[in-house]
């Protein structure tokens, strides 16, 4: 048995690659970004008028001319024009380049216009105001977005503006997930009094879709020939597989067994935590397997506790600790490291944790009133105390 | 010129009811739910076995014996058996129905099996230990999620486990997202030195996204007979239609006198805030026009600060508001309520705001270094201290 932190690093150094792939930047939302998307021009492009109103010369304002004879229009989206008398102005549209000539946006709020003449109603004005200037955000070859950052609606809008209309992602792991178990029906079957309905396999599977990774699914009967011809042909097909049950002493848990006969290397067999003590994690050259006991809420935080560090290390994404703050005393005694589900609340900037209290590792519904696990240390003292803080794990 | 707080509280009571569809659960994380979640039986089932192990009567374990010959195994997934002399014992998986005539699990680790007889090494045990007696968790007709929770991967677990294999769920709005603005140019195409490509329209679908809410998009041009006519269609074919640009003051900027000559009522246009202040919003009968400035970061942050409240408002979901602390001091001296971009950090439970200086609202770019926006108050004072905590909007 191995503590959790050993079980984290064991697992942290067991990374795949999945490689890189290439797809339309609008589909990338979630996904690890594999390339440095640099600008490829400056930005903004060009001197840009950033409010409406008129373009003027600032030397021919500076000596105290207010009355300014309406040239043309410089709308956005149209060529660079020219003011041809310096004693004249042009009204410039936001998004428009300023047109030669010209150094100073007034906007129009300061201006009033009668017949063609705009005269301007502010004795003062800074050269270059209301122009985002040329290359003032950016230049031309910055780097705008570092590889391995998770996509999002932010760097989307910067892939547009680069006119990346493909990048390269990270691939995604093929994963199958698998349930073992005699007792379970299908959820649209009527549970006989001594069966309950699969549902690990749906919770893993959408806990995977958190991460974009779509997955299939098994269920296979505890039947040590059929389970075992199934994950040789699986070890086979798939980057991951993921297990809930049959990795505990049960007469039917065969999975560790099969496991060995089959050449798959343990890199470990339980860990010293609640829920999911029983947890097996081993690999052959090309197949990382995590399995998890079949408890509920253990195939739950075990999933997010491991296998989202794994996938997440994995494609080169650095992830930020969070803690937050106990609301209430602990009391636990057992020599473990405890995921204890808490419901998160914000008070003043501070992360508050309250725990919910269910029946234990078989509690599903009590995960629903909560948002999180947080990571209470084995040690020897059993009592953690309000105000102290702790990492927490969130799946809302 | 209304404040952010009128401005919210004119879009929270100019919801919308999109209805409700029944959908497959497995399709349903990120949706909301519309109907109460029922116990279709007690949970767990039956009393159930938590530990793998052998199953005694109480009372003959108290009376001294420790030695227990095995009848039989009751699997996971099997009928219920019964101990036939309750001076013997069953050998019992976790997940098996606890047999008749038994009321101990013994754990394999506590017993010692030889030809056929369980020797417990253990003196002292208690009654229904490792037993998770039926109903514990749920009783049959209790509401295990209440109606309007957005379902994550917890919720799946407990639909499958009660066969709710399709639920109710709110409908999505049909939306399309708008951009007008001559100056811009698709994102395959090389733009000449006056045009930049079209982001907001993506940047939106990528927001929308994270609502589940998927979106059709249009460009059209700064023509008012064109768009005039695209709109007419626009209002009615969607419950929603997003602006990006044309909104200001330049000569341009059709929407406003366009929306008025259709008949849609106005019930605002400009908020005291930056970015973003010339922010429309107006509706028809059927339809909802949020019409956005178009510089990237103000259709960035109207989206996130009055799109997300306004659909969450309408689809019954309460949102909590979420704080954070400023890192740094800051000042900001226009008498606008200011929506700063910020990195969140955690340092013990405490959530922290470090300000990103972009170059104001055409700074796409910046956002990529942040996660969120923190919203300081239009005031007199023009200094936020380090230390003080203010609302936020994530975006990651």
């Amino acid at each position: 048995m191995i503590s959790v932190e050993e079980a984290k690093n064991i697992i942290l150094n067991a990374t795949q690659n999945f490689g890189v792939e290439e797809i339309p930047f609008i589909k990338s939302v979630g996904r690890i970004l594999k390339e440095d998307i640099v600008a490829d021009r400056d930005f903004p492009p060009f001197n840009r008028v950033s409010m409406d109103g008129i373009a003027v010369d600032f030397n021919v304002f500076q000596n105290g001319q207010r009355a300014f004879k309406i040239e043309a229009i410089q709308p956005a989206g149209s060529p660079q024009i020219t003011l041809q008398n310096k004693e004249n102005c042009l009204e410039v549209m936001t998004g428009a380049v300023l047109p030669n000539n010209t150094n100073v946006v007034i906007r129009y709020e300061d201006v009033v216009i009668k017949n063609g003449v705009a005269s301007i109603q502010v004795n003062e004005v800074k050269e270059l105001q209301n122009i985002h200037q040329k290359g003032k955000d950016r230049k031309s070859g910055d780097v705008l977005i570092d590889k391995n950052k998770v996509i999002s609606a932010a760097e989307i809008g910067v892939l547009a503006t680069v006119g990346k209309s493909n990048i390269k992602v990270a691939k995604l792991p093929k994963v199958i997930i698998i349930s073992t178990g005699d007792e379970l029906v299908k959820v649209t079957a009527n549970p006989l009094p001594h069966q309950i309905r699969r549902s690990n396999v749906f919770t893993l599977v959408s806990l995977l879709e958190r991460l974009n990774i779509s997955s299939e699914t098994d269920h296979i009967t505890d039947d040590k020939p059929i389970l075992k011809q199934k994950i040789v042909n699986y070890l086979k097909q798939f980057d991951v597989l993921l297990f809930s049950g049959a990795v505990s002493k049960g007469k039917f848990d065969f999975l560790p067994e099969i496991f060995t006969e089959l050449g798959v290397e343990k890199l470990f067999h339980k860990v010293t935590q609640r829920p999911g003590k029983p947890f097996w994690f081993g690999q052959t050259e090309n197949c990382k397997i995590f399995a998890f006991p079949g408890n509920p809420n253990s195939t739950f935080v075990n999933c997010l506790a491991y296998f989202y560090p794994w996938y997440y290390q994995s494609v080169g994404v650095e992830v930020q600790e969070e803690t937050a703050i106990l609301k209430e005393d602990v009391t636990f005694k057992p020599n473990l490291t405890y995921f204890l589900q808490v419901q998160l609340s914000d008070k003043f900037g501070h992360l508050l944790a309250t725990p919910i209290q269910g029946n234990g590792s078989g509690d599903l519904a009590s995960l629903v009133n909560a948002d999180a696990f947080i990571q209470l240390p084995k040690t020897e003292k059993s009592l953690f105390k309000q105000g102290e803080n702790f990492p927490i794990i969130r799946y809302r």
